[in-house]
């Protein structure tokens, strides 16, 4: 080999050397959790991480067990003045109605119709699982799945005017991008309809479909005009929420995950079960306290009401992140010049 | 920088960089399956692989969405000349038999105490789902786990003497690892038990719980003593076989696999269903036809039936696999020295 050939090429390579090693650095200090505020939780999760990542710490998990399981509504994305799946609900009714002349006198229906979605949820229950199953079930798995994609594409939050998958939390894709980083694998653990959520969790938080846990209705394997179809049926099958949360982590992930996030008591319980396993925990809820950049509402709320956690979860030793001191940007377009 | 210490470095980095060059090309080289004789599947099998991973293919799919999904039972492990589940569940209610007296006179359990599992196994469904019931459920999910584990860790299949995860498919365990090596995610989709699954698929295949679809009972989330369990309840909640098989990857999995593998007509709806979706598809059979290695059953089998399969498979362009001819080792054990 030429010697100044081979200078020149070691020079190269001291060069390279040094920017990978300055990359190394820079990425080593750079803050992961930028829109966290230096706060308690802020210092609880980077603790926790660092605890379960080191090989040395007594609180040491390998990467197959960094398991982390987050609630959607009001945890990863907002959840008012209505939850969005019932938003999509309503416009889907909308939508189909031409289809359904019979609904304009038909209630929950015909309060939809007419814009008085109070009205239609006074039929409680009942009239909820009504309208949802006549805008969920029917169609075939793809359909469905179409009709989620498109609805997401052009409905507008009826307060911001903003994207639904817009409206999700800078703070909370973070801390899903840092735990990935460090080995871990995030779930979704949701009372919403685990299809509803499926079409487009990958691209918004990083979360592929097989990682997505929820409500669903029964479906069934079938030949439409000879092409095998997966049909989805007006029947309930499993309801994620509360007690269902650890149900459904069992049936779906079954192992212990070691780190849980929610907003509301309907997450109690999956925070209460991740916690009573073996080793080091993080649980952590969400607490809306700021009325200007998104909502406040915990205990009084009917949607993502907070107050089990609020009075338990401290004692517990969960953390209870303040969104307005605790978060530095709620929504990603503050990052962003207003268009 | 010294010059000649400059030079003794690059030499040494030349040395490594060329190390690795051929460490390389060596990995290019070896054969990832080379149990599998040079025959028709290996050759399906590895043309499917690297035109879904060239990205200059038409039929380049990205890492996220190769997705391929097995079958267990006559798929990765043997299933003759029972169900290996239907072994622990007869070895259980032995085990259990003296907490329970009056199984001395109630079928089945009482066939079962004398030995005679064909006369348990006369009460058909029923009996079987009794039997299951009494061997899977009352216990927490952890208790569970630990009852598999230790059952694996002692028992003995019946006539090899085998332990029983020693006889899963060395084939097939290159199989797992070659796709694994080039961005799939495996899946296992089994009629058997998801939680007799779960303890150990990971250890054996490399296959994490959270990707093992399987039959399940339903469970519920309760405290005992104050601490928080999941009690699995004798009651069926999902059957992972025949029609069952993509209503469970739906549930599951939320996206269509590209590859999937089966052994038996239980399988077929699981192949049909991977195979309907756009781009393209790999679907094979392992057909057991060597009764000196393994054992040879088809058609008339009551266990691991395979005979639509043989009828429509090639028509449908599935690959059949001749355990006999285009495998050259069958078990793991048999490239060690009996011990």
């Amino acid at each position: 080999m030429n010697r100044q050939h081979g200078y020149l090429a070691l020079t190269a390579r001291v060069i390279i050397a040094g920017t990978l090693l300055v990359g190394m650095v820079t990425h080593a200090w750079a803050d992961p959790l930028p829109s966290w505020n230096a706060t308690g939780p802020k210092e609880s999760i980077v603790a926790f991480v660092e605890a379960v990542t080191d090989p040395r710490s007594a609180d040491f998990f390998p990467p197959a067990e960094r398991i982390a399981v987050f609630d959607n509504d009001g945890t990863l994305w907002a959840e008012q003045p209505l939850y969005f799946q019932a938003m999509f609900i309503f416009e889907r009714i909308a939508a189909l109605a031409p289809q359904h002349p019979e609904w304009q006198d038909q209630e929950p229906f015909a309060s939809v119709l007419r814009g008085d979605t109070q009205g239609a949820l006074a039929g409680g229950e009942k009239a909820l699982l009504e309208m949802a199953m006549a805008t969920h079930a029917g169609m075939t798995s793809e359909q469905f799945g179409d009709i989620v994609t498109d609805w997401l594409a052009t409905a507008k939050h009826p307060t911001t005017g903003r994207r639904y998958t817009e409206m999700v939390y800078q703070p909370m894709l973070e801390l899903l991008s840092y735990l990935r980083a460090n080995g871990f694998k995030t779930f979704i653990v949701s009372g919403g309809g685990i299809a509803f959520m499926r079409p487009w969790t990958e691209r918004i938080y990083g979360i592929p479909p097989e990682q997505v846990i929820g409500s669903s209705i029964k479906s069934k394997y079938e030949l439409r005009d000879g092409k095998p179809v997966i049909a989805r049926l007006p029947e309930l099958n499993f309801i994620d929420d509360k007690d269902g949360k650890p149900i459904g982590i069992y049936q779906h992930i079954g192992r212990h995950p070691i780190m849980a996030f929610g907003n509301s008591d309907g997450d109690f319980q999956m925070l209460e079960w991740i916690t009573a396993g073996n080793g080091l925990r993080f649980a952590g809820f969400v607490h809306h306290t700021d009325a200007k950049r998104e909502w406040a509402y915990d205990r009084e709320s009917h949607i993502g009401r907070l107050s089990r956690g609020l009075d338990e979860g401290p004692g517990r030793g969960w953390s209870i992140v303040d969104m307005k001191n605790d978060w530095n940007v709620v929504f990603p377009y503050e990052l962003t010049p207003a268009d």
